[in-house]
């Protein structure tokens, strides 16, 4: 199985997240820059997504949330994406709505190289407005979420090709 | 006159600019969020602005660009509206489009404190991919293009009221 990475260096506002997939690189960024095929993976197992809105596309407004089987919401998280540049680069804001405090966007940046025998490595960037913000991040169990997202999409990546 | 304050602690990735304004709150925050206002005092004394996107507004891109007297292009700055909450907070991405590596975007961050006598304290967090794409930022001459822009503003505040 990948290994999930994420390097969270103390004192600093950002963290990386590195994993590699065993697909080519226009595949595993097609994943990530489609709603319709997000909505197959990108929840932890258990929980269910669905975009409030219907657009994630360069220059637009997106919404999503998690929710529970009962249907309760878990988070939501809403921002603008930046740039879409297949199969290469994604960059978008990311806020969590549920925070105490509003106005805490991070700034994601999503990139995609392709390896020798059709994997890829995706590096996300993450960086926060504060090291406060980073660290609440990393303790909120994000790593463990985002293993669980990666994995299901190991497996939808397997069952396309 | 009114002192522009630039706060870039070594070895971060981020840097604040603090600018006090002789006007209230919701004053300063409109010449910040309507495009007509910024068109007659975003640029430095001598250069020209001009929008080549019509919007900006929330959940929308916005792009401009900064032309000397003979109309040659100086900079051009894309970016998208993560918020506009009027009157305390702008949360934009910005991204220099003629620098040498794409995908260099920046969050950036206005948020607008009114203080006793109509006046109004704006502080600006500019967050970057890196250490080095903030030194290089303040080293481009950002501050003297800013303590330009911020005079202007003082003029056109001072002929509104």
């Amino acid at each position: 199985m990948m290994k999930t990475e994420i390097i969270a260096e103390p004192g600093k506002q950002e963290l990386f997240i590195h994993r590699e997939f065993d697909a080519p690189g226009e595949l595993v960024y097609k994943a990530f820059s489609d709603p319709n095929i997000l909505l197959q993976f990108f929840a932890p197992k258990g929980i269910n997504m669905q975009f409030l809105l219907k657009e994630y596309e360069e220059g637009k407004a997106y919404r999503y949330r998690h929710t529970d089987r009962e249907g309760n919401t878990l988070c939501t998280f809403k921002g603008v994406v930046h740039e879409m540049s297949a199969p290469n680069r994604i960059v978008i804001t990311s806020e969590l709505e549920e925070l105490p405090i509003p106005g805490r966007a991070i700034l994601e940046i999503y990139e995609f190289i392709e390896l020798s025998g059709s994997r890829t490595k995706l590096t996300i960037q993450d960086i926060c407005r504060s090291v406060d913000d980073r660290d609440a991040m990393v303790k909120s169990g994000m790593g463990d979420g985002l293993i669980s997202i990666f994995k299901n999409l190991d497996e939808l990546l397997k069952a396309e090709i």
